[in-house]
């Protein structure tokens, strides 16, 4: 095995799989950024990505139950809360629901994940099943797209704000809340990731989780895209922009 | 919870699937059997194909891990046994690699699964995870697809024939077995879900079954279709026609 990497040559490589991979640079984002989207391409995209958000706090929760490390849970435990909310109405996923009112969506209709995409549902449990079943070092690695994040959320909500009018301070609450808590997040896990990859075979593993990750969020836009924008063909059963609001 | 339905009305509901949500109706299998996909578009049919190939002993091995009726597993060993082969040479998965060879690609690349689309990976997985959490009863199910493979099988050897160089009766000896085999496992299979299946709520967990399998099926073909064929985008790190054979 080839010699291990200084922390910051590894830190080169996991960023570098962020400029090459992230998903900020697929056609459907650039589209959704630029304003080129209609109502009914935003509604799948929000609709869709509510699949994305409800997956985070179960694949959160996994990592945690194999954590024996005190630390690491108190330190983990607060993304969960973050998304969750620590009551009704409160919380990333709640806010992800006032945007999908916002866009025009029914809010039970949108919980209910009825017309989301086959890949969609693929993509996501695919990805709880990778933290559940790797190694703690590549379930936590896998969460380091974060790092890429909160760049694209700065820039989303003023994309948003200028292109669309469903777009204010409340159908954006989202994105604003992100902006201060991946921060904070991604501080962590990557000294974690860090440190506790000791020698090359665990730093090229941690490089294989987070190239994992942007495959995962990657083939969620290209479904989008393949279903609602070019060729447009939506699969049987999947939402279709109209029917169902 | 309703009533019953008799075990024809229940095949009629099973049928009624393949009819509307089989892959034979996907743009990229038309277009495949109209002869209009060029040597890439079928190398990357053919390569990613492979990997759900190499997913079904998998699933049905597991299947039968968890089967205590002996008649079961005596009968369903053979679909293993027609995958697998009883020896290097023999069995599906190696006819699967004559093709690839065939239409050009490299057969240890094929093998090494590299180019996969993750889209592919993640349906895939999501067969082999549903085969082995579900109920015995929705896992074999979700075989049933192959009630409406033989018409297709049968109509792709003639069109491969009629329309690309590479078919010939090496190349499509896949196909050609899977005439004679898939009618004797699906008359198996379909005969237990009919019998097994006692109560509504039983025939409507293997209708969804038999649908998520269709979105299995569907999923792969979307995501070949949009990276090679419309818009034609391809993942960081997928398959490149004429990067790599």
């Amino acid at each position: 095995m080839s010699e291990t990497w200084s922390q910051a040559e590894f830190e080169r490589h996991l960023r570098k799989i962020g400029a090459e991979r992230y998903h900020d640079k697929h056609p459907f984002h650039i589209r959704l950024h630029e304003g080129k989207l209609d109502q009914g391409q935003v509604q799948a995209w929000v609709l869709n990505r509510f699949y994305y958000q409800k997956s985070i706090p179960l694949k959160d929760a996994s990592l945690m139950g194999r954590a024996e490390d005190i630390a690491l849970r108190r330190e983990w435990i607060t993304r969960i809360i973050d998304h969750d909310g620590a009551k009704p109405g409160e919380g990333g996923i709640e806010r992800w629901l006032i945007l999908a009112e916002g866009v025009g969506l029914d809010r039970s209709y949108v919980m209910s994940c009825a017309g989301v995409l086959p890949a969609t549902r693929f993509a996501c449990d695919a990805y709880i099943r990778f933290v559940r079943e790797k190694s703690l070092l590549e379930a936590i690695a896998s969460s380091l797209t974060e790092l890429f994040a909160p760049d694209l959320h700065k820039t989303r909500i003023a994309a948003l704000l200028e292109h669309y009018p469903f777009a204010n301070d409340k159908t954006l609450s989202y994105f604003r809340k992100r902006l201060t808590q991946a921060p904070d997040d991604v501080e962590f896990g990557l000294a974690y990731v860090l440190r506790e990859a000791r020698s090359r075979e665990q730093q090229e593993l941690c490089l294989a989780a987070l190239r994992f990750k942007t495959d995962v969020l990657w083939t969620q836009l290209d479904a989008l895209n393949h279903a609602y924008v070019t060729p447009g063909l939506i699969p049987p059963g999947a939402f279709a922009p109209g029917d169902r609001r």
